[in-house]
C-alpha cells in the first residue's frame, strides 16, 4: 500500500511556492484552452487507428507552460504529449497534458481539463486539475489539497454497496478487466461516465467514492496523485502499488475501502 | 415524420411573454436547487427497487415554481413528479421536473438540469433546459432556441460515421433494444454518457449529432422537444413519430440523418 509519498520530498516553502507557479501555468493554458472551446476547431488524428483528437488549443497551452517554465525554472524538465520532451538538470521534471478529455472537449462538454504535475525525483509531489469553463481549479500538494483555494477532503465510505464509482468509458476495458468492472458496478451504488480527469476531482472533492480505470497514459495519471492524496484519497494501480506502466488505475476517496476493492482487481 | 409542431400553437406575442414567464420559474427554480447542489442533502429512495432518489431540493423548487404558476396563471395546469397534478381549465398545462439527472445531482455532477415545459393543447410549445451551475439556460419555443438568449442551431452532419452520439447509461438498453444501440454505437464517430438532460442542450447548440434513449419519462421529454426543435433539431420516438408512452427517444441535431438512422432502429 502506497499513501505517504507526497510527504519525504519537498519542504513547505518549496510546496508553496511551486503550488503558486502551478497555478500561474494553468492561467496561461486556460487563456488559450477557453478561446477555442465550443468554437471551430482544428482536429488531427494522432494515431491512424482509433480517434485520438488533438486541438491547435492543445498544442498552443502546451507551448505557453512551456516557455514560462524555461523562463522561470530553466533547470526543471518538461514532458507534454504535444513537444519532445526537455530533460532535467535537477530534481524536478513538469508532466503536462493541458487539454486531458480531449473527446469531451471537441464536443462541447466541460468535463476536459489541464493536468499540471510536479515530479521530484521522479514522484507526483504537486498536481493541479484545472477546468476553466467550469472555474474549478484542484491543487494537490504536500500541503494538502485545495478546490479554489479551500481546503477540500475526500468523504468517508462504508463500502462498495453505498459507493458511487465512475470511469470514463466501460468498452475501455478488455479480456478479464470487464469481468472486474462488471463486478464493482454491480456491487456499487451508482455509476458515472465520460468524466476524464473531472472524475478525480469530484473524488477529491468528496462526491464521489471510487474510480476504476485502465488505458491511462503517465500524462493522464501524474496529476491525479497529488490531488488525491492530498485530500486523503488513495490511488494506486490494481496491484495497490504505485500506478506504472500498465495503465491500471483505481482511486479511492475512503483508504479504508481498500480492503474491500483491491481484492476484487484480479484480471 | 413529424417536425413542424411548434408553429400552428400559439402566436409571437404570447410565446414571447410564457417564454419569459418560463424563465422567472426557472430563476425561482435555481434559487432552491443551487443552495443544495454539492451540499449536504437528504435523499430519498422513491422506488424501493432501485436507486432513485428525491431531493429536498428538488421538491422545493417544484413548490416555488407552482406557486408562481398559480399565482401568475391560475387556470393553467400543472404536472411535476413530486406533487399531485392540477388540472388545467384551458389549454394551457406545465410540466416540471426541476432536478432531470438526480443521479448526477447528487454525486455532484453539474450536468443535471431543470426542466420546465409548457403544453399548448397537450403539444410542448415552450421548454426550457436550465443549468444553473453552469449559467446556461437554454429556451424553445416558436420563436426558436436561445443559449443566455442568443439564438443556437444544430449542426449539419453527414453521417452517422462523422456523428458524436450520446445516451445516458448503455444498460438501460434491454433486449432488443441493446442491438440497436451497439449498431449506432458502433458505427458514430464517438459516444459521450451520462449527460441526463444536458445531453440535449448540448445537441441544440450543435455539438452532438445524436441522441438515443429509452426508459424516458413524459416529464424527461416534453421540456426538450421546443428546445430541440426550435434550434433546427428532430426529435421523435423511435419510429419517427410523437415521443410516447413507451419512453423511446432519438433525437438528431441534423435532420437529414434520419433516412440514415430511422431504419436501424426496429426492435
Amino acid at each position: 500500500m502506497v499513501n505517504d509519498t507526497l510527504m519525504p520530498s519537498i519542504g513547505p516553502s518549496d510546496s508553496a511556492a511551486l503550488s503558486a507557479f502551478a497555478e500561474r501555468l494553468a492561467d496561461a493554458a486556460a487563456e488559450i484552452t477557453l478561446r477555442h472551446f465550443r468554437a471551430d476547431m482544428t482536429v488531427d488524428n494522432k494515431e491512424k487507428t482509433g480517434f485520438d483528437p488533438v486541438t491547435i488549443a492543445d498544442r498552443g497551452a502546451e507551448d505557453a507552460i512551456r516557455a514560462l517554465i524555461e523562463a522561470t525554472y530553466p533547470d526543471h524538465g518538461i514532458e507534454g504529449e504535444e513537444r519532445p520532451p526537455k530533460p532535467a538538470e535537477g530534481p524536478f521534471t513538469w508532466i503536462l497534458d493541458p487539454i486531458d478529455g480531449t473527446r469531451s472537449f471537441i464536443c462541447g462538454v466541460p468535463t476536459w481539463g489541464t493536468l499540471i504535475a510536479l515530479l521530484y525525483e521522479g514522484r507526483p509531489v504537486i498536481g493541479v486539475i484545472d477546468q476553466p469553463y467550469l472555474k474549478e481549479r484542484y491543487v494537490g500538494s504536500p500541503l494538502g489539497t485545495t478546490l479554489n483555494g479551500n481546503a477540500i477532503r475526500t468523504r468517508a465510505c462504508t463500502g462498495l454497496s453505498d459507493a458511487v464509482m465512475s470511469t470514463v468509458d466501460p468498452d475501455l476495458f478488455q479480456d478479464g478487466e470487464r469481468a472486474v468492472f462488471d463486478t464493482l458496478k454491480t456491487r456499487s451504488k451508482l455509476i458515472r461516465y465520460s468524466l476524464d480527469c473531472y472524475a478525480y476531482a469530484i473524488l477529491s472533492a468528496g462526491h464521489f467514492d471510487l474510480i476504476l480505470e485502465t488505458g491511462m497514459k503517465p500524462y493522464d495519471i501524474m496529476a491525479l496523485v497529488p490531488v488525491i492524496r492530498g485530500a486523503g484519497g488513495m490511488v494506486t494501480d490494481w496491484s495497490g502499488n504505485e500506478p506504472g506502466p500498465d495503465g491500471r488505475l483505481v482511486a479511492l476517496g475512503d483508504p479504508g475501502m481498500a480492503a474491500e476493492v483491491l481484492p476484487l482487481l484480479t484480471v
